[in-house]
């Protein structure tokens, strides 16, 4: 398996390539916008052909590449159901998704917003912004909701081995990855909190709005194509 | 072996923890001074001991965290003796750093600066500024010389197997690692060129002199550590 962690400096967003050596199939998990031909042309140089584009959800404060990317390579964009209505394959709870030799299995984690979705691939986990490093996504927006992240990361994360490796959406410090132990041991936001501890600290936290929240949104619901129709993108 | 990828986001630096998981000896490769507290709470937290800091160079875009990681933990600095005066152990080509049951290879990769070392651990190259993703440390200034870092990546780090990761001390463009067979092929300062043509592309970049050039190369000479004698300073 290839494996390529990807950072947009803008935004602070990590994109996932993983790709089936064997058959040269590839996946790429949260694409930004900006970055697409840089995305291309690693694809292109390892001789990778995109079958998939993975969206954990609705991004807030990026815009998606997965609309140009499905256009440039006719990859196949998936998310949740909840999300954006512009994706081919609507996946849940306990799908796979099946990127040449490889099985990415689907974990629904809502909380920081409605349509969270988490992607476990061969000991590696991809949160999105349900679970951070050190952190956990905001949950006052897009139908987040503070018990059900607590809910989602402590019934459904935290339930995985301990090793498993946790790759976030965001991360504002400079790490790149952490495990599932490491979080449950020494994540500020969960390890030693109460679901009321945990729903009372979100609801204090009173941040001020995302950047990009009016501009990515309706992108993101248009899979961030700006040749969509108008109709898609409120 | 426990392995992380760190980054400082003002001056696109990578700082690598390498760990041996059995006796909890560390070691940090090139650490920023900024970063020091986020370094120290990551060793605590997974119950870590740090035994070296190695430096690649003497780094001319930021100041380096290793004489206060020193201080703080009675870590040696390890680094080539044509860099910093204020380091514990001096190492040349082919020299071995053991860390617990790691072991770190030297390789002497000089021609962004005359210090410039890299390190090799199981398969994981850190090149430094010797060699970026996609792209070379600049030789223009620190007695740089650009038919010299063409040998050193040539002759030396090209002449690893092709899978070997390779880790870079910067990017700006978003990616974390390469390997050495992407490199050879894809590098556009190298791939299909000449030592000749290195030379000439090198000495034609004219770039801008590096933003902390005048700060960072006499603290780094002191390990960055602003309490040394100004002696050492210079």
């Amino acid at each position: 398996m290839l494996f390529r962690q990807l950072f947009d400096a803008e935004t602070s967003t990590y994109t996932y390539l993983l790709a089936d050596a064997a058959t040269g199939a590839a996946a790429l998990i949260d694409p930004v916008l900006e970055q697409v031909e840089r995305d291309l042309k690693l694809l292109r140089e390892r001789g990778l052909t995109l079958s998939v584009v993975l969206e954990t959800h609705v991004h807030a404060d990026h815009v998606t590449g997965a609309g140009v990317l499905r256009e440039r390579t006719g990859a196949a964009v998936v998310a949740s159901p909840r999300g954006a209505p512009c994706v081919d394959r609507m996946v849940r709870h306990g799908d796979l998704v099946r990127v040449g030799g490889l099985e990415l299995h689907v974990l629904e984690t809502p909380g920081h917003t409605d349509d969270s979705l988490s992607f476990l691939c061969d000991g590696r986990l991809f949160t999105g912004d349900a679970l951070l490093i050190r952190g956990t996504g905001r949950t006052d927006f897009q139908n987040g909701d503070p018990g059900q992240l607590y809910d989602a990361i402590t019934r459904v994360l935290f339930r995985l081995p301990e090793d498993t490796e946790v790759y976030p959406g965001h991360d504002y410090a400079g790490h790149t990855v952490s495990t599932v132990g490491e979080e449950k041991r020494h994540n500020p936001r969960l390890a030693g909190r109460s679901r009321e501890d945990f729903i009372f600290l979100m609801q204090g936290l009173r941040l001020p709005p995302p950047r990009k929240l009016d501009v990515a949104v309706p992108a993101n619901r248009a899979c961030g194509h700006p040749l969509l129709p108008r109709s898609l993108q409120v």
